[in-house]
């Protein structure tokens, strides 16, 4: 049986829920909020679901101990108001979400859980690293999203340009899910051609910077329309659940730990069902390497104000 | 190529086209909102979604000349604050909604659009008769979720109560999608065998009008815990779109147009490609069809203030 | 993780298989065969798909060590050239697949499978009763398809007969997975109304003599044109497989334990992760109850001689 | 809605038509066989999955002038017994194809069928060239699997030799799908590495013509272990459709008409509602680009036999 924790029933953790119920991946499943009355309602209109769709799922809310045999775990608390001055830095979240991540991590680990957790809360490699760190669970058994979403919303951006498909584009984002991120566009390509050569030979002007830009930007720009991101997010975030519970060895920019900068920050890494299986080394050009040394830098200088 | 349009990416709207993007279901996707900001990050949201799915959907917004060849239309549009007060009265939406739908529906026949309306709006008896006469659609092309999210709670609520799948459960709620509504409780089975006689057999206390509560404000209790209710209602609705793609005949209570009593309400309709194919009488007992008919009324009543 | 077995890989087996694969269900697969060069092939087959699909299934073949942890084990060998005589008698492949039986019910038992069993193999329900006795599991463990399929026929010839959907048909085909089955007619309903009221309100001439004989005969209308059945069949056991899996208490009719008549008969059973989980009380004509018997006395008949 | 065409209903074209069905991807579907009774039979299969479907299909068989509005048209007709000699030889079946060719080509022509033809009869590059002529449809509404099947292949191969998921691997199988096709190997990536580099950092010994042989061969272990193929290549046909029915525009190696060499092969094309939106040059090296030039004068060869 697949069994998955939720914890955070906000709108990119009902959205994943929503999507293991709907798409039948989820056998059973475990909401958890501190909001007793949101859970409560979430459990009821997934219910509601269950009559019109071909499969079922098990649902039970607010049970820690229910935990102890989840296959994945995704944390997805978070106070998205903290972000409402559209100031485009998700360090703004950090202050509340260490105060949410300091009350469950002791009641994740004393739940028994051992799978796998997939956080979503932002600044999500730092969080995470105290996740780790204060839950007990290893390393690998610890990941992020990070630069998964990042680079789907680079594949967008880079096929509107280029007026393909997002599943055409191949490459990374790389460093923190956050402002000090960056598109590695060395491995950047469109149908297997590097993108400068694939602009070149169709007379493009390419403008790098101002796509970069538009990537960084694309979560603040849903954010300002809808008040929160949550499709992007929850899609990435199953993907990442079902390649595990599978052992799928699938490769993927997300966050997890790397011993060269000693941080979690976004980095091709395969994933299986020991959660994070190993990470890739990437060729990058050195004002690559520059940045993602930044990007560490970064993401350890915000972790230590924790 | 299936195509379908949303208007009003509230809760619901963006719920539907959430589903259809991420089960693979819709070719082409129209969006369209009164905030353009709204409808352009619900794009841009899903959009962030298609690098991680194995299927692509091409999704438009703001463009009603887009619904001229659409297969189906949700109209989702509605005002959620209207009912905050929680006084489990979904005519406090009316006023607001009129408003709306005196917007739209003209848009809607000005563009073309000959396919299948689906709406979620409520009062939703009401309004899907006045957008039906107002749009210049047939009655069989105008079609309500109604109460077949109520049928869905009935399920459920049966399923608890007998600790099992509310699949197995058969029978409908009738009547108005709002407090006139009721469960024809001659119609109900649980494994094919009738409710009474089932929790006869098991020595089980059956307190109808108590379930019937809870069935009639099951709405209610998902709203005053997360502020609406999204996820039973759009499933509902995606699941008639389906049907009506594949012209699949699949019978199931939506509200449509009653001869008899010569306004919409929520009774068994045979759904497919013309929308309601046609409806079914249901043999009934006489408090039965004194609820009906005064479901019948009430609805009538309400419409008449427009 | 879900994981399931298949054993006998000829067209049902490797039909749940792909089913299992492609619908991204499973996330092991077991698959052993006889001949090892089509279990080597089939593998391969299936794997080819892999990079076209979304999701990855592990694929080991030919270990029954393998099936310890097993949730789900299809045995689906079976010899279809027995039938090729066309006879209509599925008792023509017992003397086959009893050699196949013996040969695998002790591989089974000393692999330490310990989850559901759901046989395909015909004389379903003598060999389902025989796989239980000789494997070591529990009556509740040990399943087979029976009238699943035939219900299902039912339900395609009920609902050609009335131009209706055959999800809008309920009802049961009780007994022998075989020719002494029967329509329970008295449970069978179209759109809720049962069917003779149903033919009635329309007028309708209701030959259910001529309908039964069409559904009896139904699989054999399959073999004739095509050599053997796999579609239907495949597709019932994976919803049986997809039910226990989520613990769904889902209801309907399959071969299992009946100890009334202390034979394995279809029968309408709730499914869940511990197989059968009870089985339901029909309310049955005394024709109907007749019936029962009959179909009852044919498969013990058959069953002591093994 | 979706309508699809199969002509054909053999391993290959009932796996389509049962991945259709049983994922809910066609609305309508239409089979085609000169065998009459195979395709009543396979008709009747399908029809006895849908009461355990949560979606429908229309089916509808023996009718060309069905396939006058369809969408996609797959033609899976073949002889498979033609190659039962094992000799690895494609054009073995051309013999026989022809005929079936010189047949169904002025049937579909007739029909008034205008969406996209995608073949899977071998040898398919000169067979839908033959299609494409005979039928008066234009070169891009005509496509081939081609060389998809075998650049799945290939990623399968190259995915066990270095314990990855296939879906990490890239690159293309060009040519003809056939004897003279060839792995692009200055194409093939892992993880976004090319494979010798990724082969070296690993310290891992690479030889590519052994792993070439296996891709070339793939099929023949298939079919001499089942006796035929048909999940990989149903899964790849159902994969173009669906590309097709969404307009997404998805770069993929497909057997498409190449201006250049003046046939049909295996190329990377770009696929959307117009069948073969356009091809992509790639950046060849003199070994491949001779090999390629080989490979398309091969199927030249053969093609002016007809």
């Amino acid at each position: 049986m697949r069994k998955f924790g939720v914890i955070g029933v906000g709108h990119v953790g009902v959205t994943v829920a929503y999507t293991l119920v709907t798409k039948g991946i989820a056998d059973q499943l475990v909401l958890i909020d501190k909001n007793e009355d949101k859970a409560v309602a979430e459990q009821l209109d997934l219910e509601d679901c269950q009559a019109r769709l071909d499969t079922t799922t098990q649902i039970t809310i607010q049970d820690y101990s229910e935990l102890a045999d989840a296959d994945v775990l995704f944390v997805t608390s978070g106070n998205i108001h903290a972000l409402d001055d559209n100031s485009g830095n998700r360090w703004a979240e950090f202050e509340y979400t260490r105060e949410i991540v300091k009350d469950i991590a002791p009641k994740i680990s004393n739940s028994g859980f051992n799978g796998i957790l997939v956080d979503t809360m932002n600044p999500c490699d730092a969080i995470t690293q105290y996740l780790q760190e204060s839950s007990g669970l290893s390393r690998n058994q610890c990941i992020a999203t990070g630069t998964f979403l990042d680079t789907a919303r680079m594949q967008r951006v880079v096929a509107e340009q280029f007026d393909t498909n997002s599943k055409n584009v191949n490459g990374y984002v790389l460093g923190e899910h956050g402002e000090s991120q960056f598109v590695a566009w060395s491995t950047v390509t469109i149908n297997n051609h590097p993108i400068e050569q694939y602009a070149r030979e169709r007379g493009m002007e390419l403008d790098l910077d101002n796509l970069e830009a538009e990537i960084r930007h694309g979560g603040w720009a849903i954010h300002s329309g809808k008040g929160y991101t949550s499709f992007g997010i929850a899609t990435c975030a199953v993907k990442l659940a079902q390649s595990m519970l599978s052992d799928s060895q699938l490769e993927c920019p997300v966050s997890s730990y790397n011993e060269k900068y000693d941080t979690y920050l976004g980095q091709p890494a395969v994933v299986g069902s020991d959660g994070v299986e190993y990470t890739n080394d990437l060729k990058l050009t050195d004002e690559e390497e520059d940045k993602l040394q930044a990007s560490a830098d970064t993401i350890k200088e915000k972790f230590a104000t924790l």
